[in-house]
């Protein structure tokens, strides 16, 4: 899960892991499953947060993040074997929320096999409701963007 | 997997299937995975291509479906053990492709727990590109759905 | 979910889960998955707990079951669509281990799919080391069971 | 996916496989789900066909191999993030069956998390029934485990 800076088309993504496709992933069409890269979204997610989120904010309890949305362009048919390298960056940081962009790059076929975005709301597990974006997550974000978002 | 026509959130849905909830599919924040909404909107066309579809075009072997976008909203956190009943219904239908709306209704908590959509493509698989909406395919659906869609 | 007591195969187990078989649980073969015996010899578990074990030892936190090791013999070639029925019943109660015996019954086929076993340990999850089966943990299964053990 | 042929534990299995833990790998309990580590045996049995079996071998039309039983045991507590090698090695071929060996070893544990080994029948899917080991897979196998087998 090593940053590969070298794939132009991930350039503009701070956050980038590789992953094998495995042939579990694939179902009974013989293609990979509409589910994996939905996985792949979170797993990208995942390391994007451990590298811009502050520590406190990582987990379900207390102040952390939840997933509102989810959107996926399938835009190629995978197949076992092959690598993806799926890239995470931030575009929009709202009142409570916040958009992460996503981008899955195959090796086998050097081309773009799926996009899309996931909408995460800053949430109060405790009281179960979204809270404003906090000033260190903002911060840590446009650190690991290098660039400052409006609101 | 039986029709529960008594769900009115999901009366205007002509497929509903009904699915328990199992343990192992939350994750690690003790909520069910993001992934397995998408895998039971799957579940949910594909149950409304056995209903809808000629049977000439359920496979990916020849002319068949293709999934090109899917949306999800996920509007409450969902717990085992717990029943979802979850609804597919064809909102458009182009040239090619076609929209289907999904909504996931939890018995636990009386209410929607995600909605979103799938768009469909309709492929040839062996051309391996987009090719028109079979007028048997719009019949089935019309008669489906109960209604004519304009395209 | 419910309780099957009709099936003459399934008749030892006091604990039966009924769950279908998705679309996506085939792989590239085009039947079902490995892993999903797994899975569902799981939910029978958790079940299996949820009826049997105190309600203290379902967790993951003080002393809790931890699986040690599983078997699955693979019988048949399961395929959606199809209803899987899951037996779960205790063969063995050891000093601090049990032996669970699991058995899938596939309704379209009217045969037994698949069988096996789980080793369950149990765990002092914060000394890490596994302990004593505790007397109300023997009394709830000995319940269930309709039956003494030896240890 | 690479061979690492520098992990001592491994040193005897010819097939090792490498994958990373992916978050979404765990569970309700925290760590990772009992399902994970058949999903990572399947990986390394693919592996191994695809170095050992003849071509025409590894799939399931015609002449191929299909999964009998699987056992494994579990004897480490997993998690998020970490990298795990697994091995596959033959250790018996019978008249239409063998036994491949599995053992994975993490990387931030820098132990074996789990063993276990499957049985595979050499099948012919279209007489639905188990044949004799073909000879070319036997030496195929041997040629690869740089040994002879009795049977």
């Amino acid at each position: 899960m090593d940053k590969q800076p070298s794939l132009p088309e991930l350039s503009d993504y701070p956050v980038i892991i590789t992953l094998p496709i495995l042939w579990g992933d694939q179902d009974a069409f013989g293609h990979v499953n509409n589910t994996m890269p939905i996985r792949w979204f979170e797993s990208a997610r995942i390391a994007y947060m451990d590298q811009g989120f502050p520590a406190s904010m990582r987990t379900s309890e207390g102040i952390g993040p939840i997933l509102a949305a989810i959107r996926c362009n399938y835009r190629r048919q995978l197949h076992y074997p092959d690598t993806v390298h799926i890239g995470a960056r931030v575009s929009r940081i709202g009142r409570s929320s916040m958009t992460i962009e996503h981008k899955i790059f195959s090796e086998a076929q050097r081309a773009v096999a799926a996009d899309g975005d996931s909408v995460i709301v800053v949430f109060d597990y405790i009281a179960q409701r979204p809270v404003r974006v906090p000033p260190e997550l903002r911060q840590g974000i446009e650190k690991l963007e290098g660039k400052t978002f409006n609101s």
